[in-house]
C-alpha cells in the first residue's frame, strides 16, 4: 500500500521517511486502512523553511481573507461531515452519534467561525491608543505556531482543525500541525478540507502544513527552532513538560494544557438535598467520552458520614450498570490500568472496577476508587495522580477543616466544582472552601460538572501550573484564546501613513473596539 | 558597625547571615556606611511563609486600600527625596540633578500614582461577562511576586518601589523585594517609606519584603519555590538565563528583560538632510546615564557613502568632546571594557575611545566603534553582543538589500529606531526596513531616540527573546504592565452573590470597564 504524503511547502509529497505507522480501531484492535511516515527531520526542516517564508506573506494579509478561509474551512468541514464521522469514529471509538457528529463536529466548526468573527472584528488586538504622546501599541502575530493535537478530540482539538489552529490563524500565523498518531487518517481528511478552503481564500497553501509524526528527538528539536513563534500542545504531562523544557530553553512561547484531577465537591447540605441526583450527574460527568476529558472529574470531595456513604453506594451502582465505552486505544487502557494500580498502591481500595475487560476491544471496568483525607493528605503526590478515563475516586474528609487541607494540597487544575444546599445550609461552609479552590483552578463551578467547555468569550480553559504551564491564558474561548499568539506591538511617533490601519486615528472597521486615551470605544 | 536587618515575615529584623556586604561610591572607590547582609535560606523560607499568608489576606483586601497605599508610598517617597537622592547618588553615581531628583524620582511616585488609579479604577481585571451561559471571568492576583531589580535605575526599577512592584501590588499580590546590591542603601530607605506607608493604608506589614542579596543558589531556589506566584527580573542575559530557567522548571512565569542593542536605523534621505542634527541626537542618547539604559542605542545602521562617513565622525568629534559620567560601579567597568574588547576581537574597529580613564573613578572613554556589514553578517553572534555603557557601533552596509539582511540577523531587542527624510525621500525604501524590523522588536520609533520609555498606557517595554522571555508582555505602561501579575479566574454558573463584585450584574464602579456580551461598557 502506498505510503501516506506529507502536507509541506506547498502542498502535499511524500515524506521523507525510515519508518511508518497505521492507526487501528481500538473497538476490535485490528488495523486501518492507510499507512503513515514518521517524518525524518527534512520535512520539519521544509516545513519550518516555508513557515518563515508565509508568516512574512501573512503579515500583510487583509484579516477578512483569514477569516474567510476559517468560514470556508468550517463549511468544507460540514459538507465533508460523513466520511469525517464515520474516520473518526473507526480511529477513536468515540460514538458517532451523539458525540462525533452532532457535539464535537459542530464544536469545530463553531470554532472555526467565531475565529473568522474574531479576525474580522479586530476587537482581539486590543489597539490601545495615546493621541498626547503619539504612542500606540496593539497585538499582531507571533510568528509560526506548531501545534500539537491530543488523542480525545479527533475534530475540535485536532491540531489542523480544532481551537489553537483557529486561534493561530486568527491571528495571522502559519501553522505547522503535528497530527495525533491515533487518528491520522482523521487528520488527512481534515487536512484535505482546509487546503481546499486555502485556495479558495486565496491564501499561500504553506499557511497550513501538517506532519504525522516526528521521532521525540525531532519533535524537541522542532519547538526549540528558532524560526518558529510560539507552541501549542495538549496531552500528556510527561509528553508536555519535555516539550515545555525544550521551547523554553530556546525562549519560546509554549502554551500547555497537561493534566487535571477536576475536583468536584459536595457539601453537606447538597448531599441531603439530592443525594441520589448527583450521584447521576457525576456518572454521567465520569464516563463521559469514557472519562476521557481534560475536564474529567477524577476527584470527589465530600464530608465522611452517611450521605456521603449512600453518595459512594449510588455512584458505585450506576457505574457498575452502565456499559463501558471503548476508550481511545490500547495504549490508554494500558496507561488507566497502570494509573489506577498506582493509586491503589498510594493506598485507595477499590469500590468497583479496576480491571481490563477481556476479549471486548479497548474497555475498561468503569472505576470507583475510595481514600480518606487523612490518607490524601499523607500522600498527596500518589493520591492526586490522574487515571484518564473511565474512573474516579471519592475521598471523604473528618470534617470542613480537613476538607479545606486536602484542597490546600492539590496541584493546580482547570476547574473545581462546588455542589452545595439550594436552601442556604452551606453558605458559611462554601466561603472558606470556595476562598481555598479558587486559587487551584482556572474555572470554578457552582453546581454543575465541569465536563460541558462553553465557547464562551469568558471561558477559561486553563489553570494554574500544572495544568497549564502559564495561568494568565486559556485555550477555549474567543477572543481571549487568541492573546496566546499575539506579540505586542507597540508604535512611538510613527508618521500616520506608516501605521497599521488599526492604530491609525481613523478606524478601518466601525465594528473594531480599541482603548483610546483611556476609553474602550468603536464606531 | 552593625549589620543592616531585612525587611521579612512582618518588619525589620536581624538576618540570618554568615557574610557581609557594603556599597561603594564609584566615583571614587570608597566604601559607604552601613553593612548589609548575604542572607541564609532561612530569610528566604521565612519570607516566603509570610508571603503566602499575606497573599490570602490581601485577597479580600479592598482595591481601595491596595491603591491608597501606592499613593501614600508615593507621598513618602517625595518626602524623603532629599535623603534619597543624596544616598542614590552616592551609591550609583548617577546624577543627583537632573536624573536622580528631576527625572527618576517623579517617574516613580508617577508609577506608583498610576498604580493606585489602575487599582481604583479596576479596568486592569479585564472582566469580561456572558449573561446567557452565565460564565464570567477577570484577571486576579497570580499569587507572591520575587522582584529582582536592576542596577541602573535605584528607584524606578527598584525591586522595592519600582515599576514591577507598582504592577504586582496593584494586582493583589504580595512582592518579596531582591535589592540590588550596588545600591542597597537607597533600598533600605524606601523601604522605610513602604513600610510606613502600608502601616498608614492599613495593609499588613508582610505585603512588602525585602532581602538584600542571598548566594546564586539560594536566588535559583527561590524562584523555583512552589510558594511563590511569579519572578520579574531586570538585569544581565547571563544571569536572567540563569533565573528563566530555575523558574520554568518549577512552571513559574518569570518576566525577564535581559538585553538589547536597541538598533538605530539612519536611512539616507534623513542623513542628507540632518545628518549633523543626528549626531546631536545619538550621541545625547548614546551617553544618557552614561549608556546605562536599557533602550541605549548600541548599533547604528546606515548605509556606506560620505553622508554615513560624515555622521560617524561626527559622532566621534562629539564622543570625545563630552566629559565622560561615572558608571555604576566597579563590576560595570569592567563588564564594559571585556565587552568592547570582545566586540573588537570579532572585527569592531576603534574609531575612539575603548579603553578606562585611569585614576578617575569608574570611567570609561566614550566610545564609538565600527564595523562593516559583511563583518556583522559574518559573525552575527560576536557583534551583537550588548556593551552596557557609553560605548556604541556603527555598523555600514553596501546597499539597502545588505541592511535589510543585517536586520534579519538581529536577535529580539526592546526597540528599533527609524530616521527617513522628512521630503519622503526614503518612502520606499522606509517600508522594506520597516517591515524587517518590526517583527525584531517591541518598540517601533521613527525620528526619535529609543531612551525616552513614557509611561503610556500604550507603551510596550517588551520584546521577542533574548530582549525578554515573552513578546506578548510589558514591563512598562499601566494598566497593559499589570497583566504579567494576573491568572485568569472563571467562575461558571457561580450563584450571584458569591462573585467577585467586579462581575457581578451591577458594577460596583462606575469607573471600570467591563466587556459585557462583547461590548466595553461602564457606568
Amino acid at each position: 500500500m502506498a505510503l501516506e504524503q506529507v502536507l509541506v511547502a506547498g502542498g502535499w509529497r511524500d515524506a521523507k521517511a525510515k519508518s511508518t505507522f497505521h492507526a487501528e480501531d481500538p473497538t476490535t484492535g485490528e488495523t486501518l486502512e492507510g499507512v503513515f511516515p514518521i517524518s525524518e527531520w527534512h520535512d520539519c526542516d521544509d516545513a519550518l523553511n516555508a513557515a518563515v517564508t508565509v508568516a512574512g506573506e501573512l503579515r500583510t494579509a487583509p484579516a477578512e481573507r483569514l477569516a474567510d478561509f476559517l468560514d470556508l474551512f468550517a463549511k468544507k468541514i460540514e459538507e465533508n461531515m460523513t466520511a469525517l464521522v464515520s474516520k473518526a469514529n473507526a480511529e477513536t471509538g468515540l460514538a458517532a452519534v451523539p458525540r462525533l457528529r452532532d457535539v464535537e463536529l459542530p464544536r469545530t466548526t463553531t470554532q472555526l467561525r467565531q475565529g473568522a468573527a474574531a479576525a474580522r472584528e479586530g476587537s482581539w488586538t486590543q489597539a490601545v491608543i495615546d493621541t498626547m504622546a503619539n504612542i500606540r501599541s496593539h497585538y499582531a502575530p507571533i510568528g509560526p505556531v506548531v501545534v500539537f493535537g491530543p488523542n480525545n478530540f479527533p475534530f475540535a482539538f485536532n491540531g489542523i482543525s480544532g481551537g489553537d489552529l483557529t486561534a493561530a490563524i486568527a491571528t495571522g500565523n502559519p501553522v505547522i500541525a503535528k497530527a495525533n498518531p491515533l487518528h491520522p487518517g482523521t487528520s488527512k481528511l481534515l487536512a484535505e478540507c482546509a487546503v481546499a478552503a486555502l485556495a479558495e481564500a486565496g491564501l499561500p497553501p504553506s499557511t497550513l502544513q501538517m506532519i504525522y509524526r516526528t521521532s521525540k528527538e525531532d519533535g524537541l528539536r522542532l519547538v526549540s527552532d528558532p524560526r518558529i513563534g510560539a507552541v501549542s500542545f495538549t496531552g500528556s504531562r510527561e509528553a508536555g513538560l519535555r516539550l515545555k523544557a525544550a521551547a523554553e530553553s530556546a525562549g519560546k512561547p509554549i502554551y500547555l494544557e497537561m493534566s487535571s484531577l477536576n475536583p468536584v465537591i459536595l457539601l453537606p447540605g447538597a448531599l441531603r438535598e439530592r443525594g441520589q441526583q448527583l450521584a447521576t450527574e457525576l456518572a454521567d460527568s465520569c464516563l463521559a467520552a469514557s472519562g476521557q476529558f481534560c475536564t474529567s472529574p477524577n476527584l470527589i470531595l465530600m464530608i465522611a458520614g452517611d450521605e456521603a456513604e449512600r453518595l459512594a453506594a449510588d455512584l458505585a451502582a450506576i457505574l457498575d450498570q452502565r456499559p463501558p465505552a471503548p476508550l481511545l486505544s490500547a495504549g490508554s487502557l494500558k496507561g488507566l490500568d497502570e494509573n489506577v494500580h498506582a493509586l491503589i498502591a498510594s493506598g485507595a481500595t477499590v469500590v468497583t472496577g479496576a480491571e481490563p475487560i477481556v476479549g471486548c476491544g479497548c474497555r475498561y471496568k468503569n472505576t470507583l476508587l475510595r481514600a480518606t483525607a487523612t490518607q490524601f493528605l499523607a500522600n498527596p503526590e500518589g493520591l492526586q495522580r490522574e487515571a484518564f478515563g473511565n474512573a474516579t475516586m471519592v475521598v471523604t474528609a473528618q470534617d470542613i477543616d480537613q476538607l479545606r487541607q486536602v484542597i490546600g494540597a492539590l496541584e493546580g487544575n482547570l476547574t473545581g466544582s462546588i455542589y452545595s444546599s439550594k436552601a442556604g445550609d452551606d453558605d458559611t461552609v462554601y466561603v472558606e472552601i470556595a476562598s481555598e479552590l479558587r486559587f487551584k483552578v482556572g474555572r470554578l463551578l457552582n453546581d454543575k460538572m465541569p465536563t460541558g467547555v462553553a465557547l464562551s468569550p469568558a471561558m477559561n480553559h486553563g489553570g494554574p501550573y500544572p495544568a497549564t504551564g502559564h495561568p494568565g491564558f486559556t485555550a477555549v474561548g474567543i477572543p481571549a484564546s487568541l492573546l496566546r499568539f499575539g506579540a505586542l506591538h507597540c508604535y512611538d511617533n510613527v508618521r500616520p501613513d506608516r501605521l497599521p490601519a488599526v492604530l491609525q486615528n481613523k478606524s478601518p472597521n466601525p465594528a473594531m473596539w480599541r482603548r483610546i486615551d483611556g476609553n474602550w470605544t468603536r464606531g
